[in-house]
């Protein structure tokens, strides 16, 4: 059944927003009485369609389980193909909260566009909870410099110097964070100044092993490692 | 430093394939002289180009690492966008064999082009092999059906009916073995049969976790889990 994630109820019924409802009428050709999933306030709700295209709830089915761990993914700008690729599949794996930031060696120039590209990262971010079927929507924050990364819980940043301190030492000796937050480079890497900066703010310099894995490809095994090792 | 497989030595020069000719010449522009890593038998060259555009051989770097396991990944015949994103993503993770397989639910008609998509799928591992500096590239094998997934090994089978055996468990309980088998449904899973199938042939059903994933985000996280796991 398709998903949708509404903000707005009234009494018995939901309304969706412009983008749903288009989805609804003409990509999946639906008509009245035809069953959908709505997503409020985290909660699950089973719904027909009315004759305004609204959704009537039907019956509540799941409530909203307490996550253990909290998932914060920084991202450095990139191109619009690697940044829809890597938002979606974040969503998928169950992060919780992406924060672009600028880099050194980050090829793209998005100023004046922040506005647009944070709007359109929140939309590619809604789709993909929805067919993830997901309870939530990842957030976005506002874009952050290196430097802004004062954040608290277990704090990792890829490396490429570090030899030592693998991602299943770094998690094995750290199992008691409830938020764990992650930072990657652009393509060519995060600069030496960068990644000191942010071992200043208290993140571990990390291996991630010996292949070579594509900028897009690293928040993957990220996430993969996390929901496996914290399960 | 860009890097080129040669399977033609000769003398102290090594021969490159038309397509890495092409590379080398047009999209990387580069001439006489110019250095390039040639991998040959599984070491690591580092050569210089002559007028012929033939690498010759400036000195040996890096004797292949013994590799302690073997990554087998069988995957669903997929529209040709998904199966290349799979193909190079399992690259950069450590594939070792693509067993390409029939299953009921793909929606793709090979019929007839199976040679010539083999040969395309082998020259995507090729690429993504010298992009992620491998010294070996993953071999393809003959597309094959479920029933013939005979093999010997840790055999796992992504299941979304299995609650239990979650893959944690599974990796925890079988670290001995030296080969890994993996197989993973088309869009809408595999059958109950051919899941039955496969368990008949020891595969184990292996739950993934909460996260519903597309299909294919699912080889990207065993993958990803196998490195972080078994390193």
């Amino acid at each position: 059944m398709q998903r949708y994630f509404s903000e707005v109820k009234k009494d018995n019924l939901f309304l969706l927003k412009a983008d749903d409802l288009y989805h609804i009428k003409t990509v999946m050709r639906m008509s009245v009485n035809d069953e959908i999933e709505v997503v409020y306030q985290e909660n699950l709700y089973i719904c027909k369609l009315n004759r305004d295209y609204n959704a009537v709830i039907e019956r509540i089915i799941k409530s909203p389980k307490i996550k253990k761990r909290e998932y914060v993914l920084c991202v450095p700008i990139l191109q619009e193909q690697k940044m829809s690729f890597i938002l979606q599949k974040a969503t998928e794996l169950g992060v919780d909260l992406i924060i672009p930031i600028l880099t050194n060696r980050s090829m793209i120039k998005i100023e004046g566009k922040e506005n647009k590209k944070i709007e359109r990262w929140c939309r590619i971010c809604k789709e993909a909870s929805e067919q993830a079927k997901r309870l939530t929507i990842p957030k976005i924050s506002a874009i952050k410099k290196i430097s802004d990364l004062n954040l608290t819980g277990l704090k990792i940043v890829c490396s490429t110097q570090e030899k030592n301190n693998t991602l299943k030492k770094v998690l094995k000796n750290n199992l008691k964070y409830d938020k764990i937050i992650m930072v990657f480079g652009p393509e060519g890497g995060l600069t030496l100044e960068e990644e000191q900066t942010l071992v200043n703010l208290g993140f571990i310099p990390t291996s991630l092993g010996d292949n070579v894995l594509r900028t897009e490809t690293v928040p993957l095994y990220l996430l993969s490692v996390l929901n496996y090792e914290m399960e």
